[in-house]
Parts: C-alpha cells; structure tokens; sequence
C-alpha cells in the first residue's frame, strides 16, 4: 500500500506515521516525490481499512493499494486452472461443457423431455429453477421443493447432472440431490448464503451480480471458499448500463480479464444477458470464440407457452443447431464439446 | 397494454390474436396507425409477461406497459402520505427525522456516548450495525448478537428507538427490542428476507441496491408491503455510476421521483453515498432541500480509529454543527427537526 | 404515439385534447382502459416533442412512441444490407472486412511497413490518425496535415484504400486522398461536423460514443445520411459503465441489435473497447462469431515505442497469428475475408 | 508513478528498468513488498504514457499515478477561489448567481419578455439556444445568426449579460456581443472547439458531458485554460447512468468534489438534468445548499408553447417563486443572490 501525503507536511509528522505502522507489525518506505511525498507500506495491507487512512489522517492525501485483496481465488497464487468434475464431466478442462434446460422447472414431462433432447443435441449438464428470484410478488415464485424433486426425476432418466439456485440458507437441506448449487446474481452479494453453500461440499455455480465489478465477483467467490469449497464457477450474465436495446450488456470481455486474474472456470449465461432469443445463437458462438469454458443456456420445449422468461428461451430444434456449429469453432481450436 | 403490430400483419391474424386474448377475460381495442397498427389490451395485465408476448408471437413488433407494476407503494392507490409513528418519533409527517449512530456497534460505552451526545443535537433514533455485509470475508464482520444488546442497552440509556441490519431470515427471533429493522442496499433484491421481515410487524427501513432502479426500488418496498406491513421506509444511500470521485453517485432526483410515485417516506443516507466525511454536512443539507423526510448518518466518537467505513462518519462535533445549520434551514421551510 | 391520461379526467376534456391533435393534421383513437384511459395520435409523430406534451399537458399521465425517429437508416424502410464498395474492397457483403494500422501516424517508414506487413496478412484497408483527439492537452496531438501526406505515401505503395479521422468542419479540404473519413467516438454528436462529412462524398466510419445508446448512434447516422451519404459504417468500439477492468466495455450484442434494426455494416474495434494487447486476439474473434462485418483493429511495428496507445497495439506478428485464425473460422461459415 | 513489478523479476531487470528511467530524467526509487515490489518514478510525469508501460514491459504489473494531470485547473496550484467578473455580475465569490432563460430563442418579444421578467426576479444572466444541437436531423436547430442579435436585442433593452452555445469553431466571430461563450455537453471533449473557445478572451460555461468523469471535466477546462483563457465556469448538468426516471441523474456531489479539486467556480443546471419541471426547484435548492455557486435554470413564458424542451422549463410565475425562496436560502448562508 502506498501512502501518498499532503504537501509541506513536516519531517517529524512523517516519523510519527512511520512510527504508528511499524508499531503495527509493518514495514515503511520513504518515497519522496516531485510535488508529492509518499510512504509506502509493506506487510499484510489485506486488513488496512485504506480509505479510513486517507479520510482521517492530516498528512495523508491518497493512497493506493498494491496487492489484490483476495487469495485463494487468485491466480497469482494458485497458478494452474482448477478442473471442477461432476462424474464423467468436467468443466475448466479446455473443453466447453453446454450446460442447458429451462428457466423454471414446470412438470416432469416437461423437465424431462428437455433434458433428453438437449443431452441428445450435446448438452453435458441440466439446469432448471425450482426457486425463483422475480421481480414482482405477484409473479409466479417456482415450483420450489416439488420442482427439485422434478429434476431429481429427469437426473435419474437422463444421467445429466443437475444445476439449480438456492435462494436462502434454509434451504440446503433440500439440495442433496442437487450437483452444482447456483447462487443468482442478486444474491452474488447475500455473504451469510455465501459462507452456508461454500460449506455444502457441492460445485457451486456463482452468477455475476447485475452490477458487481470483477473484483467484486472474485471477492464473493473468496467468501465461498474460504468457507471450504474450491470448486467455484464463475459465469458472467450481463451488467447493468445505460443501453437498453438489450436487457442487460454481456460483458464478453470479463472473460478474458477472469482468466488472467484467476484459475476458476469462466462460463457465460447468453439467454439472461440479452434476454432475446433470437441474440442468443451469436452470443453462443461469440462466447466459445472468446474462450469461454462452457455456457449456461435457456431451452424450453414450448417457449411461446413458458411460465418464465420464455422470450429468451431457444426451443429444442434451435438449441440443436447452435450445437451443430458450436462443434464445428470446438473442432478448429481442438477443444472438446 | 399496448402492442404495436408488424407492419404487413393480414386481418385474420389480427383477429385471431384479439380473440385469444378476449378468451382470457381481457378486452381489446383497434388502434391503426401510418407505419404500425396496434393492439391495446385492457383488463388486469400485471400478470401478463409482455416480453414474451413479444418475442414469440409472430405479428408483435413492439409492446408497452400501461400502469405501474406496484400496487400498495404506489400513491395512485393510496394518495395520503404514510406517517410512521416509533413511540413519540415521526417519520413522513412533513417534518425532517435524523437517524444517527455509528457504522459499526463497537463497545457498550461507545454506542451509548454515540446516542446520548447524537439525542442532545437532535436525532430522533439510533443507528448501529450489529451484523455487517462486507466485501472482505477477511474483514470485521460485526459484533452481531452482542452487538444488538449493546444497542438495546443505549436504547434503555437515552430512550431512543434503534434501527439496525437484519441479514438473513434466520436472524428474526434476536430482533425483538429493534424498532426498525433495515434491509440493507445487497440485500434489496433477496425476496425470500423481504418476506420474511414483512412479517415481523415492525418498521422497515429498505435501502435502495446499488444499481436498482427506482421502479425496482418499489416492487421491493411491495414484496415487503404483500407480507404484511405498511410502515415501509425508503433509503436512497447511492448507485453505482462511472464517476468514482465518490464512492456511489447520490441519486437526489430519487425523492422527487418517489415523492411523486409513492406515499412512503424517503431518507437520504449521505454516508454511504459518498463515502467522504467533509462531504456529508453539504449533502445534508441538499437532502434538506430537496424535500427528503429525513436522514441516515453516520456518527463516530473517534472516527480515526473506527473499526468501519471511519472515512464517512462525522464526530459528534461535527454532527452536532450540521444540526445547527439543519436547524434553520428547517425553520424557513416551517418543518419540525 | 399513445398518450396514457391521468384517472378521473372529465370527457370534454379529452374531446378538447383530441381535437387540438386533429386540427394540427392528425387523426386520434380513443382507447379506454381499466386504470387509465388512453389516446393514440395517427400521423407523422416525428415531430412531436412528446416529453413536452407529457409535462404540460395537465390531463396527460404518460406518453408512448410506437415509431424509431430515424428514417434512412431503419432497416424497416430499407431491407437489404447496404454493401460499401472502395475500389475492390467490400464491406457488408456478407464477408468480414479487416481494417488495421497504427493508432498514430508516426513516419512515412513506420506506416508502410505497418501497411504492407497487415496486407500481407490479410487487412483489407489502412487505418492512421493524422489528427489524435486526446484527453490532456500535454499529449501528443497527432502530425496533422503531414501524417495525411504519409498515409498517402502508403496508399499508393501498397494500394490499400485508407480510413482517418477528421477532427472539425474546416479540415475537409484536407481529406481529398482519403477514402473512408471516421468520425471519432467523442464527436458522434458533434452535428454540425456530421452534417458537413455527409457531403463530403465519401464512405463514412461512424465511432459510438462512449456514452451513446444504440438509438443515438442511429440518429447520428441519420444526420450524416440526411447530408446526402448513403455509405456509413457503424462501428461498436466499447461503451462507459462501471466496471473498470478494461478501459470500455464492449457491447458486443449491439452487433446483434443493429443487424436487426439497420441495412448499414456493422465493425467491431477490440483495441480501443479493451485498451489491453493480450485481450484483442480473442475480442477479435468474438467479433467474427456474432458477425460483425469486420474490425477495425490497432497495429503498430513496434508497440513498446508507440507515441499513442501502444498498449493496445498488435505487433505485426501477432497479428497474422490472428488473421491465420479468423480464416479458419470464415471458412466453417463460409464469409470472405 | 509507482511501478508495482511482477513477482519474481531478477535485480538486474530491475536495474535496468531504473536505469532507463533515469536516462530520461527521473529518478527512480526502490520500494520492495511482501508480495510484490516496486518502483516509485520521481520527476514530471504528466508526459509518461503510463498504460503503454504496463503493457509493454515485461516486468511491470500495475502502475499507479500519484498526482493529476490537470495543472492550471488544480486548487494544488491555484488555491484561491477564481471570481469571475462580467459587469457588475460576479460568479464564485461566495454569492449565488442565477441564470436563466428559453432553451431556444424564438422572437425578440419572447427572449426580451423572458429576460425582463427574470431580472426582475433575481437572475443575473440571461441564456439562450441560438444553435441548438438536436438528436434528431429532423428538430428544430435553432434560429443561428439571428437569434443572436435576439440575444442582443434583449441584453440591450434589460442590461443582462448574455450567455450562448457555441457550436463549432467557424462561428467565434458571430459571438463578439456575447459575454459568456457556452460549449455544450456533447462538444465538451471536441478538442479543436476548446482550443479555438479559448482564445476569445471571454468566460467559457462549460458543460459536463453525460457520461465524462470529473477529472475529463476538468482536462477539458485545463484544454481551454492553455489556450489562454483562465475564466471557465464548471457546470454539472446530469450525467447518465442505468435510472432512466429522470432525464439524466444530477450527480450532485460532483459540486463537493469539484470545489475541492479546483478554484473554478461550479454550477449546476437543474432542467437538462431531470428533464422535468416539477422537479426544477427542489433541485435548485439542493444546488444551493450543496454549495454550488449559481444556477443556471430555464424559464419560459409559455412553456406549453416552447419549441424545444418546454417540459423542463418554469414559466416566469414558478421561477418568481423559486427565487424567493432561494432568497431565503441565502439569507440564513449570508451569501448573496
């Protein structure tokens, strides 16, 4: 951390301030400057309210922090990317894992039929909600327990594993049968729901907050894992900005910074980032080219007649054929689908 | 509901699109136009999902909501401001309620220096955070069950009412002795905890999520409404902008919107929003002027040494002059502080 | 355009309203609703200031525009995809069109290299900034005039066709030996210089504005197209939001959206949406897979010593790297390049 | 400039880094850190492209400016208050000076009307639209040339200094009765216009573009400031952001930062930021307790009737109004208005 000071502070002043840090276990250097004098602060800044400095002590006029505050989710200290598998799949690879299914779970003909037919078409993992995070009260809230015992069913009869959102602590219980637990995006900030799902010893599937910076993201993941679980994914699904033409702005480019800053996996959730079907095919493959690990994808048997979200859902036939190109881009960059 | 056709749509598709919608229950109406013709729907269309109209029916080019998705927040419904009564303190009354106390309940001795000296300048409630949502699971994360008693032991000390955090929905049975339970900014949009806390029978102070919008805003202040409790207080304490000068962008505009759109009370917390102590005493007042019912500030004994967000709060010096100022300002506009 | 009416407005107001509408040419249609009654205006809207009638007329709740403003750039007037011919070179054709070069024209040594190593690649047309807008007054400002002398030097030593930015109106006596005049992000609003550029004859690069929705860019469009221009490129170069890991965040679905809504090409610039090297290869080949009609991509001989952006520039070997690689991708989608 | 150095880099890379520095005229100060350490660059460093070293140098990580790069805005330089004086009418010292007047001018009897009105009132300086930039190719553009003899006509017959938008750099000489020259929103970074508005020895108003930070305003005002001019009046008018209830979102504290960072004195227009006349006094009045130095308001006297943005505009009743109570305002401040 880098403390830069006001002008004209007096030499003892300076003494002083190194004197208060080193009294705290740190280090100090005196970086004396053009218009502006600095001390810069060695040790573990992790713990240093930066901004409590700056506001409240005279001397001080900015600082900057050097090192990022998270750990485990780095890649400066965990070099290699972490392979998360769920039986015979695995997402981190280099390969691209389609994950895919409806956004609400409604009957188990229908849970079912999707899941075969996407399986069928290449898709390596089943989604679905059984709790729904909506907008309005008035909305349709999910099927919630009844609708996780739906996807235990099109598991058991499909052999896909299965990937849904928890929406509170309460509820893990009820996800034992569960693969891959979900934390949705206006929960990527819910700590005590962080902290609970990183004790599930399950994947966890953490979504982008609408507004949550990149570092904010890998900080919430720090949460899950330093609450024992390594097995992290992290999906981009749109930010919130100015434009409107399309629901939410996919922020392709998180990828390639996410790679370089951390070792987890990287997918893109297309269907709520533009939340218009007929973007979605385009957003897929600009996905795969980017290098995105994988794709959480929305597909409904009936789509004109969903209970959720249908406007943004591809239908069997479609998802079918963005498969067939998605493996033509897997087979000139060698990866597997 | 209005549905703006494609151009070119044949009579008989037409037709039969008004005769499915007439099949639920809704009425139509015939509205051509030079480029497009429409289609307004008239009945009950909150449970009408437009986007998916739009994207899956063939002869829909575009579609626009009439009226508000809220109900009970919204002041078409209900004209007359909503007053909110803790013992002998009002908020929403025409008159200007401060709301003080520190980030952070540190000691017994803290807190209640912090309330007694806040009281003696005019604040009508305590503020506290007892269990604290933090970026860092690194950082401090509040004193949480201990804390709460120390705020009820200030509380027993001054007679002021307190306000403070509830982050999850298991938390309910330890907020007995809390007059007002806030939902904090990351937590706006975690439904699950709106309902929840709808049915504690208590206040309910909702801060505005970093990027939620103010319609948004209102759906959250309605979920808690559905659950059951009228007393809702809205919080505008920043969103998320390019500028980082500050730490949010304080939203002013927000009261006259919600002056305008809802009877609840709206208060202004100028802490968080700009995140920078020498600029709250100028905000205040600006919330002043712009008509807010009142305010949420910070307030340390020894901000240098606070164990979070010590950058925003005022000493209760500096607290106790702004009321000075307030105090007048208050007078020529003829409001109680 | 619908005007939605406030509740409990008496009906000879409203016959006054409809009246005063249709005396001014247009024709109105009476739509009654369950919470608010509703009048659509028939007729040219485009001239209607709708805000102004929203906030002046006291029996007016909301207002809503069925129509886009903009005419010549609309794809629903015009179907097919406008194809820009310079010389051989096509640009909307179906193929993906490559534009590379340096951010700065430095020497007539540095910019032919650039040109011939990027064709031999495969780059299509040249690009160079004559004139550089740049934040700080203190930066370099561009070599004006003489850089325009050397991106002519190099048109004729490698035949490329090139594309510059024009800085104001009084440069377009300068621009004679360009073939592609680029309108920078930070003047896609400067009309006036729109307005001149449209009658300059000459195929037009139209930057979107850091801050520009997808609708302001078509309007900007518009002006250059009402001038008389008929050969616009738009080009998607990142916007401003919040998250400050890149330096813009590339709106990559804005490739999706203005496919839909215009007949005009459609170019991604990865450089500058990033400002970062070592994203631009994969940023480069999302732009192909959502099909963009090609890139506008920064190339400089010798990036370490750029005078401008080096930090963003491909080496030239880097470059072929990419252009080897979006080959392999046009030739499974079967474009040109 | 601290050079934060990738770990594990050799002494003698380190060496050499500093080496290079120190060749150019810095000196270079060795800053080692528990994970990683550092270079602290000493000298003028306002020229250093410092992004260019990041990503070209093998060795560097992260860089960090320390001081700004605007200089003859900065309060570091300049720490008294800039008053700027047109006539008898002052802006920044201390008292509350009010602008006002039509979006656009539209006859003399209007602009001439408005301008008596509002001095009678309490405003100090008349504005007005004679080249109006309009989104639309279709809207009106303002009367030009002859609203500015409108202009003159007016500032004769009531005294008022006048205040008008300039639009491109062929039009200074038209503006030589024009005491303030304002360059609008869009053209804030039109660099050329900047450079060329700067020489003409008069006061420059200007605006803040939607979506530029802080610190581009104020390298924008550094642009003008170095062309010769030093009397530029900061004026914060709304900036963009995702709310879309309000035209633009006020971004009110923008008035503390700015008073901080530099002695130009700063307004606000509270019309173009909410884009609704209603909200304009509340607004007005959080201008003045934040502790703007003026306002610059529009007022029309027929806004039902305006040819441009009448829904953001106070008739003479409602300004009339709003300037008795800003008169309270100012008399518990013991500023002058």
């Amino acid at each position: 951390m880098v403390f830069i000071l006001k002008k004209g502070v007096s030499q003892s002043a300076v003494q002083e301030f190194r004197k208060d840090w080193e009294s705290k276990g740190f280090s100090t250097i005196w970086a004396p400057g053009t218009d502006h004098d600095a001390v810069c602060l060695i040790g573990n800044t992790s713990t240093v309210d930066m901004d409590a400095v700056v506001y409240t002590n005279p001397i001080v006029a900015y600082a900057r922090r050097v090192t990022e505050p998270y750990k485990a989710a780095s890649r400066t200290v965990h070099e290699d990317n972490t392979v998360i598998t769920i039986g015979d799949v695995t997402i981190g690879d280099g390969g691209f894992t389609v994950i895919a299914g409806p956004c609400s779970v409604e009957t188990e003909d229908q849970i079912t039929t999707i899941a075969r037919l996407t399986k069928q078409s290449g898709a390596k993992i089943l989604r679905g909600g059984a709790f729904k995070p909506r907008t309005s009260p008035y909305s349709f809230q999910g099927l919630g327990k009844e609708g996780l015992a739906l996807l235990s069913a099109a598991k058991k009869a499909t052999g896909l594993p299965i990937v849904t959102e928890i929406m509170n602590q309460t509820q893990t219980p009820l996800f034992e049968d569960v693969d891959i637990v979900q934390i949705g995006a206006r929960n990527m900030q819910n700590y005590d729901l962080l902290k609970e799902v990183g004790k599930m010893g399950k994947p966890v599937l953490l979504k982008r907050g609408l507004s949550s910076s990149i570092d904010e993201l890998l900080m919430s993941a720090e949460y899950i894992m330093s609450s024992g679980c390594s097995d992290v994914i992290l999906c981009e699904r749109g930010i919130r900005t100015f434009e409107t033409s399309t629901r939410n702005t996919l922020d392709i480019s998180a990828v390639c910074v996410l790679k370089e800053k951390t070792h987890l996996p990287v997918i893109i959730d297309p269907s709520h980032a533009c939340g218009i079907r007929s973007y979605v095919p385009a957003l897929s493959k600009a996905a795969f080219a980017v290098g995105a690990d994988g794709l959480l994808v929305e597909v409904h048997n009936d789509p004109a007649h969903a209970l959720c979200d249908g406007a943004q859902s591809l239908d069997p036939e479609q998802f079918g054929n963005l498969m067939s190109q998605l493996k033509k881009y897997a087979q000139i960059e060698n990866r597997s689908i």
